[in-house]
């Protein structure tokens, strides 16, 4: 995939969007800026999660907006959708790669500088160094990087990459100029009063600290 | 599929297993006289359910046991199951059909004699006619068909057809006379002491009043 559309990777959270309803929040979020997006459910029965992945890709490609189901590979199949998102206790990549092809995307949330070292070896299209900072919004996660570590990511992985965990418009430029592709952000689109002006705030930094610009 | 493979439909649940491995409770399930087991996990990483999935695949095939999986079609897909079994919140048939194929085993829960009727307008494998009495294995369930609903049920439906809900040495004599084809269990064979005997059980019980005995 082209690396610059990890720019400003959206990964959607219902409980933290207060309230409001997720499609308006994508679309808000793709009008500030989001340049791809990741529909991230946990709690949700199957039906409800197709219905939601069919109408964000009927929302985003015409955009032109990669729609990537998190975890689900029969979501994304259903759908059609660009690709899938998995970490390191969700289908193994050979399996996820086998049912979707060699067409779609696949992402892989890396957590230790090992798991980066052993996503090199695999075709993944993109990894997502995870967390940078310790956050809220995901409590199971593994020790964070820090920027020393995400440098150290950036430039041992093979793959574009995005940086995800406490990203938000104080720490998207320092984890830019750790030389990764893109960041994720949570809660500072889902949460935002103004999650348009928020992307749009959270691109203009990720786009003015970007390694190619 | 030949319906006299749902005669002793052994549907899994690790909490209900007494902390016993359920590749154990499986194999002598199957020794007993299960004639088809499910996969059904509700809590568990996709990693996770992928291995035991595969695992049971090779245990169940040189037996001839089809191993049907709960709900996740990519799961099924990844370890070539038999089949899923797919409830009404969980993926939409056509969905689930278009991804499997034609081969592959689709079961379906009705849990009103509406949704009955509408499974008789799907190329479903089976249905699985549920509840038939309450239960505390699942608590989200519909009110119970009882017997009367369940001889309707068999009446009505124009697939081959499981009852499920409270099925256990004292019920399933009743449940075949009513018409169906098998009957699903899950603690009665899960939390039972000796998972293989109460299998041999079940199953005398099951085939001693089948309709084609």
């Amino acid at each position: 995939m082209n690396p610059n559309q990890l720019r400003l990777y959206l990964v959607t959270d219902r409980p933290l969007s207060l309230g409001r309803d997720l499609l308006w929040v994508v679309r808000e979020a793709v009008a500030g800026g989001a340049t791809i997006v990741q529909l991230r459910e946990k709690d949700i029965d199957t039906r409800e999660f197709v219905e939601l992945g069919r109408q964000l890709v009927e929302e985003l490609r015409p955009m032109d907006v990669p729609l990537i189901i998190n975890d689900r590979v029969d979501v994304a199949l259903a759908v059609d959708a660009d690709g899938v998102h998995i970490g390191q206790s969700d289908m193994p990549y050979a399996d996820a790669r086998r049912l979707l092809g060699p067409d779609k995307i696949i992402g892989l949330s890396v957590e230790t500088m090992d798991e980066l070292r052993e996503a090199n070896l695999l075709d993944v299209d993109y990894i997502a160094v995870s967390p940078v900072y310790s956050t809220a919004t995901k409590t199971d996660t593994a020790p964070p990087f820090g920027l020393e570590g995400l440098r150290e990511a950036a430039a041992l992985t093979h793959h574009p990459s995005v940086a995800i965990g406490g990203m938000n418009l104080g720490t998207v430029a320092d984890a830019m100029a750790c030389g990764i592709d893109g960041v994720a952000v949570v809660s500072a689109i889902c949460s935002a009063p103004e999650p348009r002006a928020a992307a749009a705030e959270l691109r203009k930094l990720a786009d003015a600290n970007a390694k190619n610009v």
